[in-house]
């Protein structure tokens, strides 16, 4: 029992949950409702993320603080996953958790006029966190192998080459001390449809629906298949995927708030030494009249 | 007592914060560690922020809400006030209690280079929330009639002009659906000592630190004068300045998260009603196999 607890104890949830990267994947045979690692429940697990996030906040701003003394790490979250799959509410509750001073939330919609006359990356590096910062991107620079292969926005030739460019651009951030999280929020096919069908049952949730949710519901299978072959070829040692199991918001907010308190802790970001006289400085502030 | 009662309900904290403007102000006659209204004691006034933070959230996401069809409004809160007064402080616990995907957070610093070389209120507009957002400035655009007057950063003409030049931007905004709730956060000097004396104290604090803190701290007396002279002439019907007495800091948590939500109230957003046939759609999404 001991040794089983141990080893429970042993895996990070980041080996839990991180795709291989570089061998097909199919989706289909990951449970959406799945709580791998996880706490027992849905009041437990709101327990455990509301203590993950003081853990978090305190991190923080230990990262913060380092970055006024010159170092240069910073942290992006990713967060992709198809309509309702809880990005928004990830936000919420996970970095909800956290000092909003330090951090730089994006959310990526439809590009734009000027940014589709730029390379697709240009909008993502105008948006990337700055030393000390936890970026959070709602959607991201991989719409550019999703939607658009599914809606044919681009070429063939141009997706194919996007991967590789993605890739690039993603060891750039790793080599230059970003680290990168990036979380599909994976939910199933039924558990979309009582999400939507909430939001045309209340009133109070009409704001939220799209009338595209339904035409992009019925392209799944494509989604599915775009998200598989995004995750096969841009899961790298640099910058890997997770796959968050969210038909349980409880879950996925547990799941996300451990993957970042893991890789901060691994951070261990320090709180930097003083580069001033303490005690001059003590004296002249007892010595103002 | 019940008349009382009465009475201090009737009152909002609007009106008894509320600086006239277009009158001498004296500082030194404000008790930085009174709290007006607020209630009985440090404990009670955690848990009525608290309290206030999910009735804040909620009216946020109206506001949000309300913005996806149409509607315009939006807040702009503007936090000055002395080193250590708790503009930082207020962010992490006020805008802490809220959805962080709808605040727009900008801390001004010294401007940059590229910053100097345009008109002062070019950076401002840069970082002006849009419709269904809550802006937060930390420092704003009165650092030009503040620091900029106390330094001598600028001709004394210019600094003049800019307070007209204030008046009209803030004019323009508020007549564009913009509330605008300017806070300046009072500190007395004691307690200014006592904060610095603990960000020396404690290695991790030294961070927060900054040598030109004592500097400034010599010229105290000066800087009381640029803020009055700066409320006074800049503290109009459209965007009043409050004086909020920040010694105390639940207090200033309690009264600066009150103000938000007086303004949310008076806003009053609302969920904007479907446009697009409810029924139509629910047939649809129960359709999809």
């Amino acid at each position: 029992m001991a040794q089983k607890d141990k080893k429970k104890h042993s895996t990070s949830l980041r080996e839990r949950l991180r795709l291989p990267g570089g061998e097909p994947l199919d989706l289909s045979r990951h449970d959406a409702a799945a709580t791998p690692g996880g706490p027992d429940g849905k009041t437990a697990g709101r327990a455990a993320t509301a203590r993950i996030g003081e853990r978090l906040a305190a991190l923080q701003e230990r990262l913060w603080a380092a970055s006024t003394a010159g170092d240069r790490r910073r942290v992006l979250l990713v967060l992709q996953g198809m309509d309702t799959s809880g990005k928004g509410g990830t936000v919420k509750h996970v970095i909800g958790l956290l000092n909003p001073s330090g951090c730089r939330i994006t959310p990526f919609k439809a590009p734009t006029a000027e940014e589709r006359a730029h390379p697709f990356l240009w909008r993502v590096e105008k948006a990337l966190p700055l030393p000390g910062e936890l970026g959070i991107f709602d959607r991201s620079h991989y719409e550019d192998v999703l939607i658009a292969r599914v809606r044919g926005l681009a070429p063939a030739t141009e997706i194919n080459r996007r991967y590789e460019q993605i890739n690039r651009f993603e060891k750039s951030l790793a080599d230059t001390g970003t680290t990168l999280i990036k979380c599909f929020l994976h939910i199933s096919y039924e558990e979309q449809r009582r999400r939507l069908l909430k939001r045309l049952d209340e009133p109070e949730k009409h704001w939220k629906f799209a009338a595209s949710d339904i035409d992009d519901r019925a392209l799944w299978p494509a989604y599915q298949e775009a998200y598989e072959i995004a995750m096969e070829r841009c899961g790298t040692s640099y910058a890997p995927w997770y796959l968050v199991p969210a038909d349980r918001k409880w879950y996925r907010n547990w799941a996300v708030s451990t993957l970042l308190l893991e890789h901060l802790e691994e951070l261990d970001p320090r709180y930097p030494e003083a580069d001033f006289d303490v005690a001059e400085f003590r004296k002249r502030l007892l010595g103002q009249s």
